[in-house]
């Protein structure tokens, strides 16, 4: 089983390493579309035309699963994406809802995305089509910080506590009983202890990463492959070696540039 | 006479604010070329058609004389600009780079800007054509920062802190003896407080809105006008209006939406 893993940028390498962690047999494909990079900003036509051709591109090198590892193309294009490509396409929004819905005894959940992410409301359509009650809140800086290097900082931990507790007071203002919080950025599962510490004890912090590399396996229980991973990237493939391998837990060695277009 | 003032977002409207004070009769014409934003991460060539498109649009609209506010645009495409339009070209590089010259006595300076500018050398190239010796530092948090609009806050004070005695480590590393820093991103002087309050005292700071501005009068002294100001941008007015009153200090009220294509 060759799966084809797609992000905008690095981001979504953190996904790719637990795909490879769940599921070391199978044959990976990882392209980030870094020429084009950021999407968050771009209108839904455009991102859903970014992300349709890239997902041609994997299933044109022989991906027969996607994981659409990108927040803004899982929020904006996933229908657009599935027409587009005749493989099973799965997107992080969706499996981060999903594993909200089976933690979440409250009924109550609290995401935490980029202010794109936040501004397509994506993750509370998906939450509430799964009847739960959820608040989205945009945390700006911690992209930056990650890229930045500043994981086990405390500039990064005071900014975690300003953030978590301006989303508790929030979730008290929307008489909301969360005990759910939803990693909703690829880039944040680096940042997962630091949030554990920032939050109280008895919310279930929801990485996508890890649950969506748990709910592939589940759909691909017996695929069996070589173990083989191909990088391919749209700009700089020396910038996405140096900061992919951060992401990646392990350092990426060939990296192949793809021309996708303008 | 009319000024264009021309950047890929918000960031050069600290220009528009400083020549609005020092030359108010003047008319302005602004550009924010927010649907092509971020120019840092792209190539050079793909740059300068976007900034040469910008300019065009601005000549066209009536403008006699071009700021180019945008320190990616200004490092990297200059010259192609220069070859596009019929009038008058200043860049802040140039002026960030004359003030320093005209600052500094002991000939070594130091540059504030982003990652794609510091990667462009441009401020380097810029001060040793005028015999300075330069080290640049990439301060990536701060546009962020400045965005998310924590200005007078704790976090920030200590992120400056953090890059600033990086900075003075790699200075006294690099031999240098430095007395201008330059504040080389033109969102950098909604902080020039606080990074007054981080530097040695004996240190003068080059805001490169208030040197452009000061620059660009010494060039039109007798200039006349309407004080009138217009706006573009080539994507949402809304959040161009929301963010961008806080780089120009005053509300803005009416934006264009054009259409520059791809």
């Amino acid at each position: 089983m060759k799966i084809g893993v797609f992000d905008s940028g690095v981001g979504g390498l953190t996904v790719l390493r637990a795909l490879l962690e769940r599921i070391p047999s199978a044959d990976y494909l990882y392209l980030g579309d870094t020429a084009r990079l950021p999407y968050g900003a771009k209108s839904r036509a455009t991102v859903a035309r970014y992300a349709a051709s890239s997902a041609r591109f994997l299933v044109a090198q022989g991906a027969e699963f996607l994981v659409i590892a990108c927040n803004t193309a899982s929020a904006l294009a996933l229908d657009v994406i599935r027409d587009a490509v005749p493989v099973p396409v799965l997107g992080v929004v969706e499996t981060g809802a999903n594993a909200a819905q089976a933690s979440s005894a409250t009924r109550d959940v609290l995401v935490v995305a980029t202010a794109a992410t936040v501004e397509s409301h994506a993750y509370l359509l998906a939450c509430e089509q799964r009847n739960l009650r959820a608040l989205e809140k945009a945390c700006p800086l911690l992209v930056p910080l990650v890229e930045e290097g500043w994981i086990e900082h405390p500039v990064t931990s005071e900014v975690l506590r300003i953030y978590m507790s301006e989303l508790m007071t929030q979730a008290v203002d929307s008489a909301l009983n969360p005990d759910t919080l939803v990693l909703g950025c690829t880039h944040y599962p680096l940042l997962r202890a630091q949030i554990e510490r920032a939050v109280p004890m008895r919310w279930r912090v929801i990485d996508s990463a890890a649950v969506t590399a748990e709910q592939v396996a589940g759909m691909l229980e017996a695929s069996g492959g070589a173990g083989k991973t191909q990088f391919f990237a749209t700009d700089s493939v020396t910038k996405f070696r140096a900061l992919g391998s951060r992401f990646l837990g392990r350092p990426i060695d060939g990296v192949d540039l793809v021309d996708l277009g303008g």
